[in-house]
């Protein structure tokens, strides 16, 4: 017996004949005696068109009031699912998020879980029922609807399935897996088969759009095994796991890449405690999140310059705060920016083990002639921004420097 | 101030715009001091949508989950009406039904309010803030959503005027008013001011579709003043209140009309003890209801017939079960029926002081050469049933007989 919680998004409920399929993959790869919840998003299209009609009645709408309305997508997916579920026969109940009380901060549109009830679960499945959950949807403690943020239906399963103790989590996705890197950039990319939750989650912040941060963390956390895995293909799909001996043969697992930041510079500011709270302050004021900050060294007149990356959406307003910093700091050299740049990243947690790693980087990139504006490090990655326009030609060579098409040895005899 | 109930259908909520227009006139019509519940339905089309996807399902969609599916209409609704209200700078807070306790019965898509709690209620309109609730939804014992079933948002309406002792319950419509008769049909038709509940309930009940039967049984039983008046006007439209002595003066205060029922007739049974429950036991155990029931007297030769209608979508399922009580009972004369008749009624409390009223509607009827089938009476209606293609003419030979066009100057004083 196995106790199993199945992720399934948008995509692969986007319409009623796809939530029928859903339910026949879920029933045909049951064993009598496994326990199966299942965790649905909302149908594709249905967030967009419901927040959609949210713009058209306030221009920034009411945050309580937008997740009373979005959380209506999975709560449709969800009762649907549980029909098609019993006309194949198999007994099928649904819950909602404060029908299974999935308590969460008060922070609407963004909400945190904080614990969740699994009496009438456990009842259900004892009852030898499927249970399907609405994802991305809980409450709070004045028993108002709050929705997790983004890849919520990922969390909502990870959490099922940590509360539930199963022995994993799968989320069933529209690709095939996790892989070395994007397949639509570089054709040598290949399923990656087993992967640690550290390595997953440096991808999955640095652009991998598969997985959600927030669901690794917390699988990690609850060492919940993820299986990444196609909706549409009964292949094995990627495995994330605490991280194994073997994972560590090879240096860098994956190369990614994103083009959702903006560079700034503020130049010639007094080099002086403080300085750095009068430029960022301002700035987190306004809930504009600072991915990388790079502070020169002072050059011998006193001055010196930072540089920093925001969000490609909050480019303008974060340029438009700065004028008044300049001001303040009576930064002499003013302010520049760029929109036009890329993230790029290697991963691997082998890198603790293998030195040189951040300059081969450095190297294949200028054998490129790819210029590098700033450098950021972690023990199992290696950030570099560049020029947007090279960003697949980056890609390309760093698969091909650091052998990512070929699997290792040492991995493939841990699969079995 | 004024405690005011509001309740709009799914055309004037029929998509954002709507939605838009109903807050705008909302907010126009209530003074400062007013205290304004709002009850929405789904947005006009969306239960259909929401129902052909269950279908596609489930054949027979189960019905716990059919809750879950449908309340998810109103939840649109209300949380777009919030965000649209609040865009106006008035504030405003939407509750579902499981949010303010709207307790029923576990009858799953035709369920009963037993209570509601009005504690958030309250608070939030003593708060300044106009409520706005989802209607046809309520939570059951076990916490699962219930839904009310057909006129379900008029009866939540009409609940909560009564258990907040509200002012009125105004029933916002896409028609003016409620009508002497269809003024499709009669083109002197005319809007009636003043109702009493026990008319309205016979309009209801025969016909008449602009406010369901259970929200006016539950207005009559708190005393809950009900006011049926256009969205897209701002004409006062028909009071549904407690009788007054001016309604009695006039005899008859409408005519309705309702072709969804079939008439059937099985004849030559043992006119014996025990022989009606014979007939009707195993319609009833089909779930099948029947309306009107006639058993002629016995002409001599112990034999007797019996008529009754069922509605006009058991038809052919009745037919098909007396093909054993035809057996059971040793009927000599089989079974007749027919499905296309009308059901005509003429109603007004008026009856009760005038005589003679029955016996006009028959000669009336006679004068333009249409048979009666069957004919059943109450304190204060009489209904015929007669061959559908003679509707129109009964009901404007009917209207014009009882003068229905005129008003009358005891009702007209009474209205100031």
């Amino acid at each position: 017996m196995a106790l199993i919680v199945q992720k399934f998004g948008g995509t692969s409920v986007g319409d009623p004949e796809r939530i029928k399929n859903v339910a026949r993959r879920v029933l045909n790869n049951k064993s009598t005696d496994d326990k199966t919840v299942v965790v649905l998003s909302a149908m594709s299209g249905e967030t967009n068109r419901l927040t959609k009609f949210a713009l058209s009645m306030q221009k920034i709408p009411d945050r309580r009031e937008m997740d009373v309305l979005l959380s209506s997508g999975e709560q449709v997916t969800v009762s649907l699912f549980a029909m098609a579920m019993k006309a194949l026969g198999q007994d099928c109940i649904s819950f909602l998020g404060d029908q299974i009380k999935i308590y969460t901060d008060c922070s609407h549109t963004n909400a945190r879980i904080q614990a969740i009830d699994t009496e009438k679960i456990m009842d259900s499945l004892n009852d030898n029922k499927i249970v399907v959950v609405a994802g991305f949807q809980g409450v709070d403690e004045n028993g108002d609807i709050t929705t997790l943020g983004r890849g919520g239906s990922d969390t909502t399963a990870v959490a099922l399935a940590a509360i539930l103790e199963a022995d994993a989590c799968e989320i069933f996705t529209d690709v095939e897996g996790i892989y070395t890197t994007d397949p639509n950039v570089c054709n040598k990319a290949r399923k990656i088969e087993r992967i640690s939750y550290d390595e997953m989650l440096e991808l999955a912040s640095l652009g991998a759009k598969v997985l959600d941060i927030r669901s690794v963390a917390f699988a990690k956390q609850y060492n919940v095994p993820l299986h990444v895995r196609s909706t549409f293909s009964e292949a094995e799909g990627t495995w994330v796991i605490k991280e194994e001996t073997a994972m560590e043969g090879k240096a860098v697992s994956g190369v990614t890449y994103n083009k959702n930041e903006a560079r700034i510079t503020i130049s010639g500011v007094p080099d002086q405690p403080g300085i750095a709270t009068k430029v960022f302050t301002p700035i987190s004021n306004a809930g504009i999140v600072v991915d990388m900050i790079i502070q020169n060294q002072d050059t011998g007149n006193g001055m010196t310059d930072m540089t920093f990356t925001v969000l490609r959406s909050d480019y303008k307003r974060t340029m438009k705060l700065l004028e008044s910093v300049v001001e303040s700091t009576q930064a002499t050299g003013g302010v520049q920016g760029a929109e036009t740049i890329t993230k790029i990243s290697i991963v691997g947690v082998g890198m603790r083990n293998h030195s040189g790693i951040a300059s081969k980087m450095f190297s294949v990139l200028a054998n490129e002639g790819v210029n590098i504006f700033m450098i950021s490090t972690s023990e199992i990655k290696v950030s570099c921004i560049i020029d947007e326009k090279y960003t697949e030609l980056a890609i390309r060579a760093l698969h091909d420097a650091f052998e990512l098409e070929k699997d290792t040895p040492a991995i493939e005899e841990n699969l079995v």
